[in-house]
């Protein structure tokens, strides 16, 4: 009997947890406390309802656009996750060809199994890379050298991590997995202490980082429009609303929830990126009609790399892609730029 | 020992879905995605309660009406949907001699088994047809003319369907039953290429439609009041708030939830009926207070003629018949005239 | 082993069913439709909460009341129901006893199993005769003349019943059980048809009843202050907010959520009283916040009298008493007159 | 095999279920009537989101405060409950133990196990003795007394016993243990009755116990503003925002709900804490973000004396304080004074 067929993103998870070492799968599906906030992510989505418009030329239906400038063949990107090698041999490298091959962004995490040089060498679509900022300045400066070197269009800070997020599920089994070092941060200078649990940054942190690269700055992890202002004030290229999946703080609002504030705070000064909860090619749909440019997408990309690497990736994206086309024209929205907020409810 | 008897709809659903091929329950039970919308169809019923007024003179109880000028015995009409074929031996006629029986609308779906003019043969009560545009216009002309020729007396143009929604439900089964053609389409001018999947269509194609058949034109599965006022703008007779049975866009706002706004917009301009998540009387009083001037039945006449065709399709209309006299009996509404807003809270 | 204690109404519940012919305990357990309206008479109570004042002296609580006139323990009453010959031998003389012992009023149904005479001679309470209208005014007189000489002191129209609602969980069994006639109609002018399945009626039924009897009138059923402000303006003494503990319009509001509406149009120019879902004292305290002046009690009766006749109605009664009398003292209202709209939120 | 780690409170409660006679389980387990208000409490947290701020300095975090003056390591008390010499053979002094190794203070039950001079031997942080208040004003005296010599720094009085709630899962259960006697109430003077089920008590009770001691007043059990108010008018320290653990009126608004009518009310004239469903440190955040100084743990603490006696409780107080730090470190307040409404959504 041949397997089941893999229709949807939920096929894939099923999928991938049956190959999966449960100590990698319970690191990767937990929430932080009583996952509260992972339940939430998914309900947003599933308690916004759409107004679709009828009898609109949908015979060509758009879903390219330009983020920070790069085209993309859709507006999805891979969220800044790991570390992809306990999933598949090639790692995040195999995540960039994914990428490549989608003509979407990729955010190689910066604790990633492979060097971003090799994630870059395997990339074909724009690469940006994730950062937590490291106490040691020139460490950190070593990586943006590198960063840059290696081609890539944009720096991700995420700034919801000054502690990292207790995952109880995971703390019960990751014992019995062997875990393997960054290979990304391996030719770094060395930091003064053991790595720090989280990685506390303040707003002056962001204006040197800034000033410390030429290559535009996101800030990742941004839940309220008080600091989603403050970002675009402080010359962020574009906010990610984002509650680390439900893996910091457990109680923090879905993201989708928070997004027409972000949304009203910024009023166009700098992009706008939601992750949490996408699951289907509507949630992205709901995400744009509520004021973001742009998903990530972040467990479903380890589920894809679990199941058949690169070509579990890229199908994941690609699914994901003609789900939304789909709904777009279903919906009457031909192109990205026609999705408004009237299309919730 | 005799079978249970069959009360009411859920007690043919259950003992349809067992004398069903399970792909072709699959087919017919599926909805789009994860079925979010089937979901809140129901719910939508579910949630909205009524204020029935009492020591009125309900002696006499008529539900009887006029829709798009046809003398009609209830409010309630059969939804295209098909292929009847699959399931019982005279598909289309069989529902047609129960929509006579019962002195209701029947829509037949262009698609269906048994050409519309064996239908309309088999009809008593006016019949109706629906259509999907197709890009050859003398494929669709051809259709009309047979339409008015069969004595079909309103066109019904489905307009939520520019690409058919993806029931992976029954994606993963369909492969195990042998379909069969429709054998109303068989006749016609051939397609210019293999039959599209989805029918796209703008308003330049309803002004077109409306030229192309002297025929009242309705149009299915307008979901805004946007769209509503455009469709009464434009001439249309009638418009059906439907998401199809959430068989489209998953996440699509429930067709009870929608009225609301749809009546508002129209204004009385053109009539309004309902289809989606309809399974008691009460609810057609229900669809009825909030602006409809009928509602339409699809699922519960596929298990009305899997169970015991004609009988069973007749049974199906007669029990919500019963029950939705009954119901206005006990909110104090002899007629549907007298059904208000006040009715539901 | 000693049985499990009867600490409260689901106790009772529980034990009664183990303890009835399952035709009887359909019958009786029945909603209409899909009992929607059952659960959400239930969920209005569970969803209402409570703001409780502390340091009020309660030492002593006093449930006592007037209930048209009648001197009662607690503003607790019995509901019309029946037929109690199939609950215990003694049938409704058995209620009327507990009703007795415990200082409330009973209503009896007209359609009891023993005659309003035998009811009213186990009688120690006040007792009140509900009525449906039958279309032979005769009939109907000759039962107000039985109820007067028997000392009744109220007539309760049931105005919500011009149809019997559908109860298809008792039609499923009902012919399992050789069902009584009822002995309380066995002496009147016969019917001029077979008996109706309903009993319509009209404000000018009302009107007519009003002033063929001294006794004051309760209409029972009312769920919308439009009719409740008819029902004061027709002279009514008193209305039932009811939904017939939803066995007639399945989809009916709660009762408990009529109740603000009815307050507001009655104004005080008569009693309200509220059935439905009542099962804890804290739901009798509700249910007064919220406006009513008594509540009445209906199937728990029944599973009182089915455990232990007599004994299990009083027992039934007096616990509800007793946790009303505990919940006043909890909330700091040691009378009635002191519950007010402030102690619900 | 070695146990499962013990990571949160809740690993706690089943531990301890496992460890503890049944009986003793359902006496500290059991919610008043339906446990309604039980489950109310959890969910006014589990539905209450929060809006973290980003990129704030939390390099160091400052859980300290004062309550009622004296400082604590955290804004977290130990309720009163008991009695704690079922669940460990120290009882309360092992309580106490634990609350002075924490830091944090201890609310001693005047029912305890064991006297207050050997709780307060036992105690390192600040003691406060919980009363009701008995008829026999000497009785009163007598305790008031010990406890000011045994250094008690406040007194507690529940105001929301006048009658004890029916917790009927213990009822079922509670002959099947041998339950001790007070060791706290047996040398004071005997009461003039059997022991009152309930402590009724009013304001004018309240103003004498303020003058009977010098020792500051906290009222425990508030639900409204109004009370709120009346309590700050008459001199009370602070109020304790608390439906008793939902084991006295079911049906009683969920603390978490009642909390910002209460801290309008109070106007900052006293302090106010929460008790009732805290079992996280994100659940500390958010009573502070609606306007409580400190919040009370009861039954966990339980758990943890259960588990372990001292370091048990301890252990349970510590999860909470780290919790705590960790969210507020996740929320960027570094300190309690920086935790504002705007944290709340």
């Amino acid at each position: 009997m041949s397997p089941a067929p893999l229709l949807n993103l939920f096929d894939y998870e099923r999928r991938a947890e049956a190959r999966t070492h449960p100590a990698v799968w319970d690191f990767f599906a937990a929430g932080a406390g009583d996952s509260i906030t992972v339940a939430e992510n998914r309900r947003a989505f599933e308690r916004t309802f759409l107004r679709p418009r009828m009898l609109v030329d949908v015979s060509r239906i758009d879903t390219t656009t330009r983020l920070l400038g790069s085209p993309v063949a859709a507006p999805i990107m891979i969220a800044p996750s790991g570390p992809h090698g306990v999933l598949c041999p090639g790692g995040e490298a195999d995540t960039a060809a994914a990428a490549g091959r989608a003509g979407m962004i990729m955010v190689a995490a910066s604790g990633s199994t492979r060097p971003i040089e090799a994630i870059a060498a395997a990339s074909t679509a724009p690469l940006w890379l994730q950062l937590y900022l490291y106490p040691e300045r020139p460490r950190t400066l070593a990586l943006l050298r590198r960063a840059e070197a290696a081609g890539c269009r944009a720096i991700v800070l995420t700034v919801d991590s000054p502690v990292f997020g207790r995952k109880e599920r995971s703390l019960r089994t990751e014992d019995s997995f062997d875990w393997p070092e960054s290979g990304n941060l391996e030719g770094l200078p060395p930091p003064s202490a053991p790595p720090v649990r989280g990685a506390p940054a303040t707003w002056d942190d962001v204006d040197w980082l800034r000033q410390a690269t030429p290559l535009p700055l996101v800030l990742k992890g941004i839940l309220t429009g008080e600091d989603a202002a403050l970002a675009a004030g402080r010359g962020a290229a574009a906010v990610v609303v984002s509650n680390h999946g439900g893996r910091q703080l457990d109680g923090a609002i879905a993201s989708l929830d928070a997004l027409p504030e972000v949304a009203a705070a910024v009023g166009g000064r700098c992009e706008i990126y939601l992750d949490g909860g996408i699951r289907r090619g509507v949630d992205v749909l709901k995400a744009l009609a509520r004021g973001a440019q742009a998903v990530m997408i972040g467990r479903p990309i380890l589920w894809g790399l679990a199941v058949d690497g690169t070509a579990g990736a890229f199908d994941v994206l690609d699914i994901l892609h003609r789900e939304l086309a789909a709904a777009m024209r279903l919906c009457g929205r031909p192109t990205l730029a026609s999705i408004d907020r009237d299309l919730v409810r």
